[in-house]
């Protein structure tokens, strides 16, 4: 199962109940953040979820609203006893930008950098720490990136056929984590008594964008997609054009074209004084939209309410 | 009258109802900041006082808990329709940091930077804004500065000398003003219908350091002093020197020597989870000694309880 947070769900300045862009993933105790605008390690300590197991930090872009929390979040995470290194993802220049903004953040480990430059609709797939990750190209007036988390899920494991094989139960493990076996003179691959791959789980984020025609196959099928709605108001299009943004609808219809589970929407402007007056607007396209707000979580199980077998 | 308020007073890390340093001055509408943690910018929101009238940002040194607030707060105060440049003055090298932190906030204006070299116990002084300022080295790991608000205060306007000299009506807030003015083929200066300067107004603001021989003379008369108090207990010394910190005892110690009218304890490290426990051991070596916390604020008046006459 994959526990998910918004952090923050305020675009440009924080307001007295919304702080800046983040958002928190958990899986087998290990954690990521998406993005790490100013107040996240204030929302983070609110949570109660820990500093000391996230490994991994996405930034979207160099804004402040979703980066300028980065030092003392590092700073926090230094002080929790952590000594093993962070990875941090972002565009091209990631490096650069978080070496410039630590300057005043003395942290007792070396972040692992990785910068990704996905290029037109392609996404580019990267592992950090347990999380499968993918970044797609956005667009808007900085280089961006949307992120997806994958969490796969392998086949039903035969018991019977194992039996029927006569392997010893110690082995039925080893075979569940993909691994080949040697037994009385014989090999056993994972196949001879895996099923087929079952439906895992998926998570999209994307933010400070214009919809992309890349969008709805990068999102497809996610469980859950987090978009940015920075205005309610479908007359606020011309705004949210200028300012390369999306408002609600379009947030709607990129789910509803990605096939998403679920739509949370998130990155509201400070003129949205209330998000939810606007979600008949989202609903009317895709019903299962919800308004997120500071530290709104879930718990995503597999499909079939059964835990991994692995 | 000058009006003070602590906006964060937790030292190192945010706590759920402690942001990081930062302390606020309003004198004429105008605003100065001294320091500025991450969150700086949502307390401001919260004590109302608005972000466009902000001239001067006064940063005591690099680490983070005060001054990662720095690129949010200018990025808002730029929304909040500001184009008038901001002065930021700290320690040599306020140029370069600000500039590194602030390249994930593109700003509507220009700052100017004050960059600042006290030597051992001599201060130095400078204005920015209609702020008169002081600076003074103190001892910490890095250069850290301390600073001093000063409100002057002209002497009693004599009405009666002036009208035996037959100035009409018009002349006097000129010479009010420290203005010299011509009338009838005779030059009157302010000496000649102004009584000797009155006691003004002193805020003194030390934090990050041990104590120095310099700052008893730096605070002085203070009717005002605020100090670090990262630990209340006195078994925690050494710890507080290790840091190059303060204890409740020697903050309390500076401002008996200083003849400070009051003295507000602020920078609490998170391990002092309760800083009013200790208050006592500071009481007991300054009376008028009280332990700050987010949006405590004041408004000091001339001793007399006039406003200025200017």
């Amino acid at each position: 199962m994959l526990d998910i947070a918004l952090i923050g769900t305020g675009g440009f300045m924080p307001m007295h109940n919304r702080y800046l862009t983040a958002m928190l993933a958990r899986l087998n105790g290990r954690m990521l953040l998406i993005d790490c605008g100013e107040g996240t390690q204030m929302t983070l300590r609110r949570m109660g979820w820990g500093f000391k197991d996230i490994d991994v930090i996405c930034i979207t872009h160099f804004h402040a609203d979703h980066i300028a929390g980065l030092p003392g979040l590092l700073l926090t995470i230094g002080n929790s006893g952590r000594t093993d290194p962070i990875i941090i993802a972002g565009p091209k220049g990631i490096r650069e930008i978080a070496s410039r903004l630590c300057v005043i953040a003395p942290i007792p480990y070396e972040p692992h950098f990785i910068e990704l430059s996905p290029k037109g609709d392609a996404p580019v797939a990267f592992m950090a720490g347990n999380f499968k990750l993918s970044a797609l190209a956005l667009n808007h007036h900085i280089p961006c990136l949307g992120y997806r988390i994958t969490v796969d899920r392998a086949g039903k494991f035969d018991a019977e056929k194992a039996k029927r094989f006569g392997l010893p139960l110690i082995n039925w493990s080893k075979l569940q984590k993909g691994e080949t076996i040697d037994h009385e003179g014989r090999r056993y691959t994972p196949d001879m008594v895996m099923g087929p791959e079952r439906k895992g789980i998926r998570v999209s984020y994307i933010t400070d964008t214009r919809p992309t025609s890349g969008i709805p196959d990068f999102i497809r099928g996610s469980n859950l997609f987090i978009a940015e709605g920075l205005y309610g108001d479908d007359e606020m299009l011309d705004q949210a054009k200028e300012k390369r943004h999306m408002i609600f609808s379009e947030a709607a219809t990129l789910a509803k074209d990605g096939e998403a589970g679920e739509l949370w929407l998130t990155h509201f402007s400070p003129a949205l004084q209330d998000p939810k007056q606007y979600l008949p607007i989202a609903r009317h396209i895709f019903p299962d939209a919800k308004t997120g707000f500071d530290r709104m979580n879930t718990t995503i199980r597999f499909k079939d309410g059964e835990e991994s077998d692995i």
